[in-house]
This record gives structure tokens, C-alpha cells and sequence, in this order.
């Protein structure tokens, strides 16, 4: 089975209480939508400070959330100095604390910092279609210059979800890929 | 058979005469011999240019060359708005044109800039021990949270190689690996 390839670059989903703190009593404006049901790259974007350095311009991603999480790369964690754990989102299990800026105004967000697990959106009624099933761990092929597997992909099944694999940008260019491109989809090593 | 990891920033080799035209008459300083015999990074940089950005701070590696090299991951190529072809290295086929910047001394350096191509330096000496040889074409397999294959890997095999796979920072982060970690190698997928 083939699936596109959806690369995210570093991105932060905000709570709505912590974005107020942020940006105070305004509505997340929307810059454009993205490929998975109802979320949607915000015009707004926010720096990510640490004692090393600041990451400048990541962007706010829509809609609010229960509770912030900031998903970087593991060239991003390098820049900033930070070692955060690999996990599937909303999972903040070993979380780090970084602190996000707007202009003068500073947040420390507390256990909100992951590195994304590379992942597969799938809509819950096409499961046995596709023959995949949340929580499913699968690997994909990728052919090319730069070709190989990447393991240990998770499906995510919901109802709103389109059939897309997520990859941030460390594992888009080491494997060659960009948005769009298809990778075959395969059950076991 | 396992191999150990060594991870590749960006960096340029140069040419005597390119170093000449930026850096004057001296030597190339050596700040810590490599893994490789002989290679060195010398205390020096660069920056790279071009219309889009300039990447400071790029390490010159030494000894100097018969023609300047100039290795960047696709996270940096994104950076400075080009597009190097991925080529192995003193392959320079479609290799593109950067500007070199030493304070106020700049230096085109034409069909130089290329993607490293993932590869195994083994000792010569040592092709019948690991059953590996010169322009063999291997897999290697990575375990861990970010683990998968890597496809398309050279075998280079020199007198003077100690056995290591080299990777671009794009590759070790996708994959999870840091100096000095190991992998499998195989041949065929």
C-alpha cells in the first residue's frame, strides 16, 4: 500500500490558556489549512528560548489544544541544547520545559516539549480497507538516492483523518523525501 | 558484521590554491586529527553564501585537496535556498557553485557543493575479513526508537581507511544515532 508523505517542521499547538498569557485575548487567525481535517497553520509564530539559544519564528498551529506541546527536530534540539524524548503526540511522558517568547512577553511551558514519533494518519472507517488499525507499529519503503526503511512508524486512526504519513524534517532529508511524495507501506520488518 | 557511526557535519576540503585566495600563505591549522588517518579539522571556517542566506561558521577539514569540496546536509541546502546533487565524495557531476567567505575575502567556488552520499570506509587490507569491497553497494540496519535501514551505503576501501559508516547530521538524527553508535551492515536489502 502507498502513502503520501506530509513533512512538519517544527510547530507549536498552544492551549488556549497559554496562549492568552501569550498573545492575550485574540482568536488563533488562520494562515492556511492543513491536510488533516479542521487543523490549520496559524499566521502567528512564537521563539523558542533556552540558556543556549533562540529558535526563531516557529509556527502556531490551530485549532487550541488541552495543553501545549512544542514539537522540534533533533537538528532543533541540538541548537537549542535540549535532549526531549521521542513521543507520539499528546504523549508527554518525559516532556521537556522550554520557554516560548513573543515579543517581550516570556512563558515557561512546563513538560511540553517532544520529539514527534514518525507517524500514519488513517481514517477510522477505511481500517479494514486499508488494513491497518490504530496502534498499529508499521514500516515504510522508501526508494531513491537516499532510500531505505523507517521503523516503528504508528498508525493513528480518527474519523476527521486523511490517509497521510508525518515525518519531520530530519527524516524527510535524510530519506530524500518532500510533501507529496508516496512511500510503500509495509506490516513487519 | 557491525560498524561504528560517524556523524558528519557540514564542512569543506580545500584546494591550496582556494585556501591561498582566502586564508594567505599559511598553513592549515590543525585542531584534532579525524578517524580517518591523516584527515584532520583544522581551527578554521568559512562562511557559505548565497542570495538566500549565509551558513556561518562551516569547518575547513584537512589535508588540502587537488579541488575544493564543499559537504552540506539538505537541512542547510533548504537553508541556503539550493539544490546539490548526492554524490560521493571527489564526485563533483552536477556539483553546484557556492561563495566562500572568509571576513571580507570572497571566493567563488564553481562545481564544488554536493549532498554527501552515505558510505563505509573500510581498510583495503581488510575486504576479504569483512566481506566487503571497493564500490560494494550495502544496507545498514538501525535499532532504537527512530531505527530503520539505510539503503544505497558505498563501500570505499583505501590503505589508510579504518572501518566506519559516515552519515550526514540529517541522517544520524532521522535514525537516532551519535558517534560512535553501531550498526549492522547487509548486504542486499
Amino acid at each position: 500500500m502507498k502513502v503520501k508523505v506530509g513533512v512538519s517542521n517544527r510547530h507549536v499547538h498552544f492551549s488556549k490558556e497559554d496562549f492568552k498569557l501569550l498573545f492575550g485575548d485574540s482568536d488563533l487567525p488562520v494562515l492556511k489549512e492543513l491536510s488533516q481535517n479542521g487543523e490549520f497553520a496559524s499566521s502567528l509564530v512564537v521563539d523558542i528560548k533556552t540558556d543556549k539559544n533562540i529558535l526563531k519564528n516557529v509556527r502556531l498551529i490551530g485549532p487550541f489544544r488541552d495543553k501545549t506541546q512544542v514539537e522540534i527536530s533533533i537538528t532543533d534540539a541540538y541548537f537549542l541544547g535540549l535532549k526531549p524524548p521521542v513521543r507520539m503526540s499528546k504523549n508527554f511522558d518525559g516532556a521537556l520545559d522550554v520557554i516560548l517568547v513573543n515579543g517581550d512577553k516570556e512563558l515557561l511551558c512546563k513538560n511540553s516539549c517532544i520529539i514527534a514519533n514518525r507517524h500514519i494518519h488513517i481514517n477510522s472507517e477505511k481500517q479494514d480497507e486499508y488494513g491497518l488499525y490504530d496502534g498499529d507499529e508499521v514500516s515504510v519503503l522508501v526508494s531513491g538516492d537516499r532510500g531505505g526503511r523507517l521503523d516503528k512508524v504508528l498508525v493513528k486512526a480518527k474519523d476527521n483523518y486523511n490517509l497521510e504519513l508525518h515525518l519531520d524534517m530530519d527524516e524527510a532529508n535524510a530519506m530524500g523525501l518532500k510533501n507529496g511524495d508516496e512511500v510503500e507501506v509495509i506490516k513487519g520488518e
